[in-house]
């Protein structure tokens, strides 16, 4: 087995520092010479590595003791990866097939060995190259659902619920990042944000706007108090691994108990920030692509809504609305079932508002808009982007249906801001 | 020190086993033979013993490991002392000099010794006695505002919020009791439900109605999951200790994290069964205490409201609705604090509808309406407090204000259901 003190791995010492983990071997081999590692890790906190032999290849995840993104002034625990593997092992029965497996974790290493995917591909990625997915809507949205559902007290025993709840409330400083980052800086001159040069009209209108501030700390408050279920807490696209047909979910570091509508809410932000940046990625086939990027958002509420409704007829074996109550006196629940359905979907319109602020105006920006290098084409985009939050953040409980979201994203795709 | 094997107090061997706990002898002195012990003991779940002695007086108090109520065929663990315990110590330190003093409390005995409150007497005997309490209002709607405020993420770092929502979530079968007698079993036909008889039409009523059926359930997973603060849980008239000008909260075994306005809401239902009861308890001057009681009521909000606002001015160092989003850049909060009040209001509401239900129709009804032996009076009393309870649950979004919610008591209290 691998030593106990925690040390970084390195492309160099990771062989040697592995080869006696057996769920690693069963894997690719115990012959350390035809080991190929490669490291990968491209986001803010974590190496990531692909371990290579003829025989397989594997994921080998180690967190750093910092945010790798800003360095080793941001000190960030390493019991992230022991949350990390308790989400995984969670997701993974309740949303069979849907994320990596895992073949190993070391909790003194804070290292994962999983699966490796492929040929599957980052979604940003693809999103910034114009591929579309099949499937997509429909494989993230019964995940979203799924985990959903099987993580609350409409499903699980109430004492497993209260017991996960207290074991991710240990999970303190990772979904402190999300704290900062996602629902206070970006209302705020926070000494890490950034913004594209040319925003400043729009950030003062945002900062100005008493009335949607008060509402951000409204979703602020039932992120941190509405524990309904296991959320994967960062569910943006670059979580999400895709073929051209099959998608996986990867990530859930920032894994917290939360409420319904979160993931949902902070994937919808992603996904229209890709939609508002392809004018600068598409050429010809623009509206097409723009089109079907809006259809995967209607496409994945439907989706999460036909499967959370599917648990609810056939596994609503929790506390909450028990069969007792209604099925059992001859009472149909389905009203009840539309009343927290409406729930779910305003609240994640409102975390949908605030994600797509804080992707522009606090640290950590997406290569959707990033990648624009010309910040006068960059920044009228990012602008409809930020309006666009502002309003779901406003009006997220007046926007009823996919078609009333889908139509208000395409006019602001037309406007004009800056 | 006493033993450690767990065992019941009695009356004959308490001295012998207490004379060597030093936290109680400093209280009431060492000569054990002048040692007076009653048993007091009259909640459903626990031995309670005043010791008295020449040179003091001391409260004991010790967990059964069943429901007393109910008898050893339903076990409740003993774990719930030291739930008590840290919600005590938690509530002495945010709403100083509203809970007994506790001097001693012992684990494995799940023993705590605490102040001995007199000339107090249980508020819901001196609502029953007619027996008006000066400042009433005050102390609750203030210890309701402190608790809430300063056990929440407007107040505590963060961190500590989540240490204790973690610590409370190990509080499994206390709350589970609330699951079952107050969000459920009202609204099925439950083993160990019980009403008064006449009741069965109001009965069908209440369970025909489906919409409101799914509010409760809807108020049940706010219950559950939205984590806002320490609630004490069970604040009932019985929870209360009143002298003719001063108040304290006692009991808090059913301490959980739950929304701001539980405890609010379990409070004033109790004291609309208190005002409907009324009837039948006095003479003469019915209305003048019916209309005190409503006072009450009317100012434990005000009360509440006015606190809860002086401490977001004052104390608001955590992490949601910060000051830097707010004052630093010269905008108000007032708009969010209103909404935020608002929210709170409409929740206590359909708590306060669902505890009136439930303490007429499951387990466990209040000494209001069970001393009224005439069940043909009784159960007009208590349709029109459970006609009442169904109003607010279907309704607390529409309620405005204490007049509005005074106003129609009023009239259901003028009105013949059965």
């Amino acid at each position: 087995m691998i030593d106990d003190k925690y040390e970084p791995l390195t492309i160099q010492n990771l062989p040697k520092r592995l080869m006696a983990v057996r769920e690693l071997t069963d894997q690719i081999g115990q012959n350390v010479d035809a080991w190929e590692v490669k490291e990968v890790g491209d986001g803010n906190l974590n190496l990531v590595f692909i371990v290579k032999s003829p025989s397989g290849a594997v994921i080998v995840k180690q967190a750093l003791p910092y945010v790798r993104l800003v360095g080793d002034s941001w000190p960030l625990p390493l019991y992230r990866a022991y949350f990390e593997y308790h989400a995984l092992t969670r997701q993974a029965a309740r949303a069979e097939g849907t994320v990596p497996k895992i073949y190993y974790f070391n909790s003194d290493q804070a290292l994962l060995v999983m699966e490796y995917l492929t040929p599957h591909k980052i979604l940003r990625e693809k999103l910034i190259l114009g591929e579309k997915v099949e499937n997509l809507a429909t494989d993230v949205g019964q995940f979203c659902a799924r985990t959903a559902f099987r993580g609350s007290d409409l499903s699980l025993d109430t004492a497993q619920v209260k017991n996960d709840r207290a074991l991710f409330a240990g999970n303190v400083a990772i979904p402190a990042i999300t704290e900062a980052l996602v629902f206070t800086d970006p209302y705020f001159d926070a000494n890490m944000n950034n913004h594209t040069a040319g925003l400043d009209v729009i950030v003062e209108t945002i900062r100005n706007d008493v009335e949607m501030k008060a509402r951000t700390q409204h979703f602020f408050r039932l992120y941190s108090a509405q524990q309904d279920t296991m959320c994967h807490g960062d569910l943006h696209s670059g979580s999400i691994m895709c073929t051209s047909t099959e998608s996986k979910v990867i990530d859930p570091e920032f894994v917290t108990y939360g409420p319904f509508g979160f993931d949902l809410g902070m994937l919808f932000a992603n996904y229209f920030m890709a939609f508002f940046s392809q004018i600068e990625h598409r050429g010809d086939n623009l509206e097409d692509y723009q089109n079907w990027i809006l259809e995967v958002i209607s496409e994945t509420w439907s989706s999460f809504e036909k499967e959370f409704s599917d648990l609810w007829h056939t596994e609503r074996t929790g506390m909450l609305y028990p069969k007792t109550m209604f099925e059992d006196q001859g009472h149909s629940s389905d009203k009840a079932l539309i009343s927290l359905l409406n729930d779910i979907w305003r609240n994640s319109l409102g975390f949908c508002g605030i994600e797509m602020h804080r992707r522009c105006l606090s640290l950590a920006h997406n290569a959707d808009f990033e990648r624009i290098d010309d910040l006068e084409r960059r920044a009228p985009l990012e602008a409809r982007n930020l309006m666009l939050g502002r309003d779901l953040i406003l009006k997220s409980e007046k926007i009823r249906s996919t078609n009333d979201l889908l139509n208000l994203a395409r006019k602001f795709n037309a406007e004009d801001f800056l």
